[in-house]
């Protein structure tokens, strides 16, 4: 049967899925990945390929994998992925994996955005921007139809938009960055220690005033920063996904109300601003749909 | 003869040229654009294109034209423009000058990179942004080679990128713009009436302290939406045009020492930050180009 890959090669997690042509899932893994190093992070994919091959019967036509860092334009490997896994810089899959088609290697925010694009909230998009909001901040732009990598694989990390700037750099030195504005990562310092996560944030935010001034200022700095990403880009739809996006109407009524006073909206026109559909099921979905149109996204 | 026509109508010349199909430079005109109504710029673009037609022979294979506003994707015309020269909105160049192919229309900002792309500054780049530092601020984006134009044709408007979630609208409703931290249009309010153009300002910053601080403020302000531009787009090369990008050392070297402390650098890779190098010759050659390579830029 014909079959393509997408894997997602997280932190602590690998997720696989096989489709068929019409994108139906045939299969899905979902595992430890197995360590800090490439080599067992690779054992551990060959043998879900290998279930695979032997259940369907055949190798796939196309595999595509995700994971953290900035990947080379040539799609072979994660070029710069400094501090954690460290690993990845320059793994390259199709020659580790001894596989049987080219291994395309993306962004895992890049593909979560194909994901959504393919088969979630951002079906049938030309232009479209996908904000992920966890830990940190990151995200995806495709312009024109096309996925933008930019020239060294770093577009998309709307986390790193400045919204200050005199503002204390970010891990990227940028002044400001919205990712230290709504991020989980730096939310006990925001609040004076008070609270360690979004969620029990959101939880409070009826009842205790320094929690709901600390949300206002989340929401205003990510509103601030889809309206300049409106004006830079002009998508058609803004897709909002990570563990902080899942907060629903405490995210989103703040949210429009921001859009409503801050949007520019020429003759009336609105940008589309939506959770995203997949969850984490994203990146491996878009992985596998960027192996297929490699030649179309690029 | 074989040649193109490029036409850059602005608030009150027009400016155009005749290239041949090396890109050479047949003929050029510059001249008042006639008023405020659109019968008049067409009258006058009219004329330009019959005295073209005699001197060279033949109509043209290839006319685009570029103005201020948003053009629709379809780029038959300038759709929104509202304010100052309203009357381009919706106007159809094909038919109102009878013009012989179709005239492909659009924002003279996207025009002045393609200008750039051509003939300039961003020769040979895949992604590439403009920013235009005048009045106002505008700009544009390229990326994977295809000139990012949006859903209703917003894009590129660098302006209007927010350094401030909190701070005052703009004329789009921007929160804290670019715009009004470095545009002329706003620098008399912004140094307490006591300059009026940037040339001035930058006549004393050695002198006076408050033209210092004002200029400083501009300049991490151009700093700060540059180094987000970087991380969303991660262009190959960034060109700064306008007025105020003619200053020289006077914005190139704090601008260096700002993005020195600022850009994020993978690697040690950096940006190619850099003067527009054709002035306000570019949107007239870049509408040309638009008009030729219309397919492959949209």
């Amino acid at each position: 049967m014909s079959y393509t890959v997408g894997i997602d090669l997280g932190g602590t997690r690998i997720k696989a899925v096989a489709l068929d042509a019409a994108g139906a899932v045939l299969a899905r893994a979902n595992e430890d990945n197995g360590g800090a190093d490439a080599a067992a992070w690779t054992v551990r994919i060959a043998s879900i390929l290998a279930a695979w091959r032997a259940e369907l019967g055949a190798d796939p036509t196309h595999i595509g994998i995700c994971a953290p860092g900035l990947a080379g334009r040539d799609a072979v490997s994660i070029e710069f992925m400094p501090g954690r896994m460290e690993a990845l810089q320059g793994h390259d899959w199709t020659r580790a994996l001894a596989a049987p088609v080219p291994v395309r290697v993306l962004n895992d925010a890049h593909a979560a955005l194909l994901g959504e694009l393919a088969h979630g909230a951002a079906r049938g998009a030309s232009n479209a921007v996908l904000f992920t909001l966890g830990t940190g901040v990151g995200g995806a732009v495709l312009a024109n139809g096309k996925l933008v990598r930019g020239a060294i694989g770093r577009a998309g990390h709307l986390g790193h938009i400045s919204l200050d700037p005199n503002g204390a750099p970010g891990i990227t030195r940028c002044p400001g960055p919205l990712e230290d504005a709504i991020g989980n990562h730096n939310l006990a310092l925001r609040t004076g220690g008070r609270y360690h996560d979004t969620a029990a944030l959101l939880a409070a935010v009826d009842t205790d005033p320094l929690a709901a001034e600390a949300w206002g200022r989340s929401v205003r700095a990510l509103g601030a920063a889809i309206v300049s990403v409106i004006n830079v880009l002009d998508p058609e739809i803004i897709v909002l996904g990570g563990g902080i996006a899942a907060s629903g109407e405490a995210l989103f009524s703040p949210l429009r109300a921001y859009l409503d006073a801050h949007e520019w909206r020429p003759g009336g026109h609105r940008v589309t601003v939506v959770p995203a559909a997949l969850g984490d099921a994203a990146g491996a979905l878009g992985a596998a749909y960027f192996a297929v149109h490699f030649g179309e996204l690029t």
